[in-house]
């Protein structure tokens, strides 16, 4: 028997997952390491920390295979976007991996919404202006890390990282390019002026290669370590909000993916690059032809632990008691309160928030609170608000790309039936539920099977996925949402204006402040 | 001895507390009545009840005068504004006491507020133009019950029905008529346009008087009962919202009374009527030369009720099992919380509100939060709120009376250390808390005794008020305040526009719809 492996590089684990041909599941191994946010709006990680990780992991899952009697015929790659490394002549790395999650370019950032050449350069690239971008971080270590930045000869991301060290070889493909701010997604080629924005030139970058591009000659020492022959190909794979699309089977025109882990993320397949005119919305190419377009979204799942660890935390404790998940006690709570939660509306953004007002500085709020609400609405109006933002971001896409046809959602939130029937409710459309385990490693091996031209297209993903669930929107829950979507709407922008200056008092009355 | 006797006739209880003459408390009883709220925005007394409350009250109170040894000199009276009774020709009761907290003339109200005759009729009367005032309680009357209508000869308020019962003349003393929108405060009398607008004419209306008006001649009946002579001068006394500043002696230039109770109000006598350009600020006579304007307040300590209850339900429990108050539990916890609650932002309006914003609609709502904050900051942001709410009352009385020299502050939240310093923090002024027990009785006592000649000036009743205690601002405090209260006041206005629609919401969906 042969074997495939999906690895996914994310921001706080490395998890590897074993396939046999069919893409059914025979091992997994997952490496944890740290986030470093020793400063403010930090948040960082160890390269080396990533690159033991995936040789370890690569190594233990690889123990689940029978490699006398059969052979691994690819290891193909997921990877978290808008990583930054910078490395010396040598290629030693000058700064830790900057994630995606690092906010110090923020003052560039707004510089450049400001003045407007932020919306030009995201016009050529697709990646909003917003600090996560590599092109923004660049600009912040010029300014203000002068050495570091004069003293880097390269730019890479962690996985190019990663291929490096293991390879040699300094190669970037498109979909992971394509969420830097510094390539130009019409031409799929580098941007000359975002380049020149960030200081660097084409040479300081890695080579542009496709997802399904192969790399095979591996270190001795790594092969040896991991147990495989140094030719087996590795093959470069593509970016995890684009391949999270693939993992769902969301690749069909009109299906739109909407997934709520601790953040979340709103992502549609479009057959061509697209821009929005309002600058809400990323568009990242996952292969030649097909683009994901669509808005991540802080404030997922985390907003959910909040209302739990600080409204619930007596709850907490009852919950662990009576040896129950603390998340289903609160669902339970929530479902309870009727559609609508009274007319109490929660706008979720406790961490300021991406998509779809990209406003680090957003706050959370409760509005139309009375008497007669109780903690329990409190409970089901985070839930509400975390999907109506969702759904905001939904409303974008649908200008840019027309109306969904379907809905599939993925993520922990999936574990509830409460919030299924809320997507259904709130987005007014049949939501489907795909069983599939580690659905980006998943991805990465079709993208695998592709270029080794096991499979003719990606498309065939749809058998490797597991059974389906689908919710109807019920009616009278939805009368109830249609009243209350625009209030969300409208609020989110009218309380916008002091979202900056109760930020401002935050950062300097008191350490509370939080961004990410 | 001798004796006087002070009265209270409230929403919810009558008290009468028995006084020698030098304003020391001998006794006190309490007589409760239920407020009928069968129909939605509905907030009725029954007349009968009340009646019986005060000869209850009285009959029990004098059971701690020796009345062998001495004799009572006067009663008099404390009146809550607003309430309404129509009396057929037989002097019959047609309708309840319609209280200041029904709502059920809203819909007229607002007409007269859109269409700009509420203001004109606000100018001359001192009312704001708002469902509580009998004015717009007689055009509902007219248009939605015309046969209770046409079947009133006369209209008048508790206090007058009370005197009518006890002693057969038909009077109204100006402090009460100044808040029915029927008088004019220019003119001393019953206001012609206004009583056009009515439908009625001043035939159907007592005859006005003065607060220190005394009536004789009780029937023998009740005098008997009573244990009195009939010819015990009683004394028409006022109305509780102008009492209550003499009550705490806050009747000097500049001196401005805090109350928060259930409600609350902010309060401050001028020497001539004052008309408020923005339509905010009421002004109601309380001696033919002393004036009080001021704003009502909804959301006072019933606010901090609905966190205990609803938000610390848990800590309530607690709170019982360890037999200590809960709001004293409460407020240490809001306490360990920096002032300004790391920025969370709270505006009290649960149950609609009068003064400043004048909106049955408004809602509450949090404003700032992120993931560090705790219910600990929910509550003190919940007592922040409701101060800020006050202070921006006092920027409204003062845009028309200038600058306050002293706050005096009294109410069921002054019982806490924390609330008082809050409160010198956010007004950045000294604050000083009387010890007065029932200040409405004692300042309606006062009143008589003038009327009896037994003091020259209603200024004296400093001498009867117990000691006080002044807290200074917090200069850390308050330039936190200082940053916060602009955002919360920006804020309300924002929010202003989305109100209705929620209400709506809420009355549709819902029966947790709550006004008053
Ligand atoms: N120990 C305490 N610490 C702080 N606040 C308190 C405390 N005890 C009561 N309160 C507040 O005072 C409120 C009650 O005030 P008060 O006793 O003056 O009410 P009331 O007479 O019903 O009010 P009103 O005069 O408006 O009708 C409560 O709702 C609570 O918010
Ligand atoms: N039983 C449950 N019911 C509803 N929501 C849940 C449940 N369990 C977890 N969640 C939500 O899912 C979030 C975690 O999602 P997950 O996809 O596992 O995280 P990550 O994005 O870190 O991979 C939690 O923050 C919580 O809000």
């Amino acid at each position: 028997m042969d074997y495939m492996i999906g690895m996914d590089l994310g921001t706080t684990s490395t998890k590897a997952v074993l396939y046999d041909m069919d893409c059914n599941v025979l091992g997994y191994a997952n490496k944890l390491y740290p986030l470093y946010q020793d400063q403010p709006d930090m948040a960082e990680e160890d390269p080396e920390e990533i690159f033991d990780a995936v040789v370890d992991a690569l190594t233990e899952v690889l123990r689940k295979a029978d490699l006398k009697n059969g052979k691994l015929q690819g290891v193909s790659f997921s990877a978290a976007m808008h990583s930054l490394i910078g490395l010396d002549a040598d290629h030693k790395p000058t700064t830790g991996v900057i994630t995606w999650a690092d906010n110090r370019a923020e003052k560039y950032a707004n510089e450049y919404k400001q003045n407007g050449k932020g919306f030009e350069i995201y016009s050529r690239t697709g990646t909003p202006t917003h600090p996560m971008s590599p092109l923004y971080k660049l600009i912040w270590l010029r300014n203000e890390h002068k050495d570091i930045f004069d003293n880097s000869k390269y730019w890479v991301g962690i996985k190019e990282y990663i291929f490096y060290r293991l390879f040699g070889v300094l190669k970037e493909e498109i979909s992971i390019a394509s969420a830097t701010s510094l390539f130009n997604i019409f031409k799929l080629d580098w941007d000359e002026g975002a380049l020149k924005e960030a200081g660097i030139t084409r040479d300081q970058l890695p080579e542009l290669v496709q997802p399904t591009e192969q790399v095979t000659g591996m270190h001795e020492e790594y092969a040896k370590v991991i147990g495989i022959p140094t030719d087996t190909p590795f093959i470069m794979g593509a970016s995890d909000g684009t391949l999270s699309n693939l993992g769902v089977n969301a690749i069909d025109p009109g299906v739109v993916a909407v997934t709520i882990g601790t953040s979340g993320a709103v992502r549609t397949v479009v057959d061509k690059p697209v821009i929005d005119p309002k600058g809400r919305v990323f568009c990242y190419a996952l292969t030649k032809d097909r683009w994901v377009i669509g808005g991540p979204v802080n404030n997922g799942g985390i907003v959910f632990r909040w209302v739990r660890d600080q409204l619930f935390a007596p709850e907490k404790i009852t919950a662990s008691m009576m040896n129950v998940d603390s998340y289903d006690m609160l669902t339970q709570i929530a479902g309870e309160v009727p559609a609508g939660s009274d007319g109490l509306i929660f706008h979720p953004y406790l961490g300021g928030e991406r998509a779809p007002i990209w406003d680090a500085n957003a706050r959370g709020s409760f509005f139309g609170l009375t008497r007669n609400h109780t903690r329990a609405h409190m409970v089901r109006a985070a839930l509400e608000g975390i999907v109506y933002n969702l759904y905001n971001v939904m409303l974008a896409l649908a200008e840019v790309s027309g109306s969904p046809k379907e809905i599939m959602a993925t993520g922990g939130f999936a574990r509830s039936e409460l919030w299924r029937q809320m997507l259904a409710d709130i987005f007014e459309s049949p939501v489907t539920i795909p069983t599939a385990f580690e659905s980006g490693a998943l991805a990465a091996v079709t993208i695998a099977k592709k270029s080794l031209g096991l499979i003719d297209d990606i498309s065939v993903i749809k058998d490797y996925i597991g059974e389906t669930h689908t919710y109807q929107p019920n009616k009278e829950n939805y009368a109830a949402y249609r009243e209350l979507v625009p209030i969300f709407i409208r609020l989110s922008r009218q309380l916008q204006t002091e979202y900056a200056n109760i930020a401002d008092f935050q950062r300097k009355f008191s350490a509370n402040s939080t961004k990410d």
